[in-house]
């Protein structure tokens, strides 16, 4: 079984489950698993791990349009170096910082190979699900997509420094809380733009028709050999953390000044069916 | 830097951990990674594993005094077989229902070992520290001690059923509501007795002598060859997820009445040192 259909199967078992965070009382709980192997490549320092494992939780917190309280993470690595334990804390603590939750600790675990749980705990009454998107409402990401797969090249090009930075993305907590009120679906591109779209649009029972151009990040074009490279990088590859969401055309004018960053209109829900520029969007991207 | 250490360097760096849980805004908030390696010997089932891991974290709840609301895990393995991942989420959902919680899902890793990470949230409006304890007290536990030592033992032994029964623990998340009123100081017994009064100890800034006869459980009588095993099996091995607590002895018998479990008084707290029938108790036990 892939992790898909686990995560399918996992899904029909724990109806909590199922979106970005679990819903429990008020709150929105998630959590995530990130190692060396698959998630920090060589020359990802410390304190960006904990910057960036934290704020993949808190995330999904804000893909919810809630409010992040606080956030835990589990350091697992062979040994426990102080300068680089450290590092990973001070990382963690300034992502929370930056979209206002407090970093609460964890616990320390020997484990074989560099591994971080993290988990982001939220609050919010009326939490934006994936499934309330219905036909002829506009489609919206917020920022730029592409940052992590360019940093990914640069960290292979060895230039870690400007790849740290792509890598450290600021949660866009903010955003999420000021679209809730006009949001009818929303969840995070950590899966990348085309299989987030995929997700949306299964969860709400519709399609989406997409337009160019998309809001592809500058740092994509640095690398991107071609435009097929762009598209890879910046629709598929994922890792990004932005924000997907609908919301009705009538409220688009109002989202757009309530939120605190650059969103961007890239198209529309229909019935049925996700295109790019009228051909269709594969569904595929990153699997964690 | 050992473990040891490593968790002292972060409890100086982030006021809000240190303690079983960290409190956050009238609620706590635990988490915890154990994996195959050093923490679920040959024999034991996923069942038992989803069941023991995510008990683990809501004994930290337990410890605190709170209300256990809700629990996440992630799932981290080399292959997602179906019967043993929906084996663990039943694990992981009998053991929340076994204590009045709710459990909500979590994430997927792809992980060269079996990994989990898990994390329980409760809440509570007055946390019981570990640093409320002064001389004059009795000290107390709930149940027996030594049933994951005994565990240990049967698992090498082959009889797998009976050690997996002995590792799923019930967390003491009612015993625990119902002694935060009457205790000063409390935490769970999961690095063992020894080291648990060690640290309580050195939290509140007392001592504490206690005396013969421990509650050990049968089960380390039915495995350990002589009294010195006994010892180690029941004092010292730990992860054992009983409460240790102190409560002032005016309330002592409010308290035996108060909590669903045997509250066994073991000793008394004093100004300083730990001793056992007189004499010093050491400071080891299980490292995490």
């Amino acid at each position: 079984m892939d992790e898909r259909a686990a995560l399918g199967l996992l899904g029909e078992r724990l109806p909590a489950a199922g979106d970005d965070c679990a819903v429990v009382d008020g709150q929105v709980l998630t959590t995530d698993m990130l190692h060396e192997t698959t998630d920090f490549p060589d020359g990802t320092t410390r304190y960006t791990a904990g910057w960036r494992a934290v704020g993949a939780s808190l995330s999904d917190v804000a893909a919810m349009g809630a409010d992040a309280t606080a956030a835990v993470a589990v350091y697992g690595a062979p040994a426990f170096e102080e300068s680089a334990l450290l590092a990973f804390v001070d990382g963690a603590s300034d992502v929370c910082d930056a979209v206002g939750a407090e970093y609460v600790g964890g616990d320390l675990d020997g484990h074989a190979e560099f591994t971080t749980a993290t988990t982001a705990l939220g609050r919010t009454d009326d939490p934006v699900r994936r499934s309330g998107a219905s036909p002829g409402e506009a489609v919206c990401v917020t920022g730029t997509l592409g940052r992590s797969g360019a940093a990914l090249e640069l960290f292979e090009a060895g230039e870690t420094e400007r790849a740290n930075e792509l890598f450290r993305f600021e949660p866009r907590v903010r955003a999420g809380t000021a679209l809730a009120p006009y949001a009818t679906a929303m969840m995070d591109s950590s899966d990348g733009l085309a299989r987030s779209l995929h997700q949306l649009c299964e969860a709400s029972g519709c399609g989406v028709t997409v337009e160019s151009p998309l809001p592809i990040d500058g740092a994509v074009d640095s690398v991107a050999a071609d435009d097929q490279e762009r598209l890879e990088l910046g629709v598929f590859f994922g890792e990004d953390f932005e924000l997907v969401c609908t919301v009705p055309e009538a409220k688009l004018s109002a989202a757009r000044e309530a939120v605190p960053c650059p969103l961007a209109r890239i198209g529309t829900t229909t019935a049925g069916g996700v295109t790019l520029d009228g051909e269709s969007l594969p569904d595929r991207g990153y699997s964690h």
